[in-house]
């Protein structure tokens, strides 16, 4: 039997050189060099990310978020929480971990949403999309240099957020999409 | 009258030096000291990106993918057609083109949905998705480092593609939960 043929396979492009940039704590920069489908070459610029893990928890009807100001958009915004993965660490127990050190809740019920990667032209994060539902309150245990409260808002809330640009990152208009879904169909998966 | 005060300011971080890393072609890499809330330092990884669009262009109740090679994944996925701003290009313009040039089609209809940050943690990229209706086909125009494939479907073959991993970006997975949003209550947005 023939074997089965990709038909796109001839997008494919191959590494056939990698340059180390920088190596950082959180992320790691490297220039690649491909060769093209038409056999020439081109350089990809390529930031390496431990990947991450966030958590759409809702609590008594409200989505659990966090208040907490972010370097890179120089202003502070409003996110479910989310942290990195440790290394070797299962995304499931990183998700468990990241919410209850951020907001204090530990849940009786979580599982994955998604997993998605996050800037696919040049970074190679993957963020593993939990949901968390019945959760009970704690104290919360930060690391010491995160700054961030905790905020719980109604679905319509949310929505109001979104609008107003107090939510503006993928991973948490994503979980608002989701908790709307739910409400509409029962389910938040797609 | 006293003015406003926003009770979670004491969160905010302030810079304090930058130390560029890295300039290239399409992401720059910095790194900052900040000034945390407790007066202490921290350093911040920053990835600078000029910024992007995406289009989710729905043509005879189908959604236009690419499927292209993403170097940062290792691996082809397919995804909304999508490409970063050029220097000064207003973000509308930039969807028509980016539509234009990936699969040809040109659009009677586009709005923006969202602009979100793809990876607030390490980046400042942020990504204007735009709805594009009322499709015209064309002949595309790509980029001489660019292969890619169109591929259109169905929200079921979408929601397919997510649970089998083809999809796997943010950007397009939000894309399809606004999708289905729309067949459910007339609306894309939230």
């Amino acid at each position: 039997m023939k074997p089965y043929e990709d038909p796109n396979a001839r997008l494919d492009e191959v590494t056939v050189a990698t340059k180390p940039v920088f190596e950082g704590k959180i992320i790691s920069l490297q220039i690649d060099t491909v060769k093209l489908p038409d056999g020439s070459t081109a350089s990809r610029e390529i930031v390496r990310h431990p990947g991450a893990v966030a958590v759409m928890a809702i609590h008594e009807g409200k989505m659990v978020l966090v208040d907490q100001f972010r370097q890179a958009m120089g202003r502070r915004e409003l996110e479910i929480p989310a942290g990195k993965l440790e290394k070797g660490e299962d995304p499931l127990e990183a998700a468990k971990r990241e919410l209850q050190e951020e907001t204090g809740y530990t849940c009786g019920n979580i599982r994955l949403l998604h997993s998605f990667y996050t800037s696919p032209g040049f970074a190679d994060e993957i963020i593993h999309l939990y949901v968390a539902e019945d959760l009970e309150s704690g104290e919360a245990s930060l690391d010491e240099d995160e700054f961030l409260e905790l905020c719980e808002l109604t679905l319509d809330e949310a929505q109001e957020a979104i609008a107003a640009g107090k939510i503006s990152d993928a991973k948490t208009i994503m979980a608002v999409y989701a908790w709307k879904l739910k409400r509409l169909t029962g389910a938040f998966q797609l």
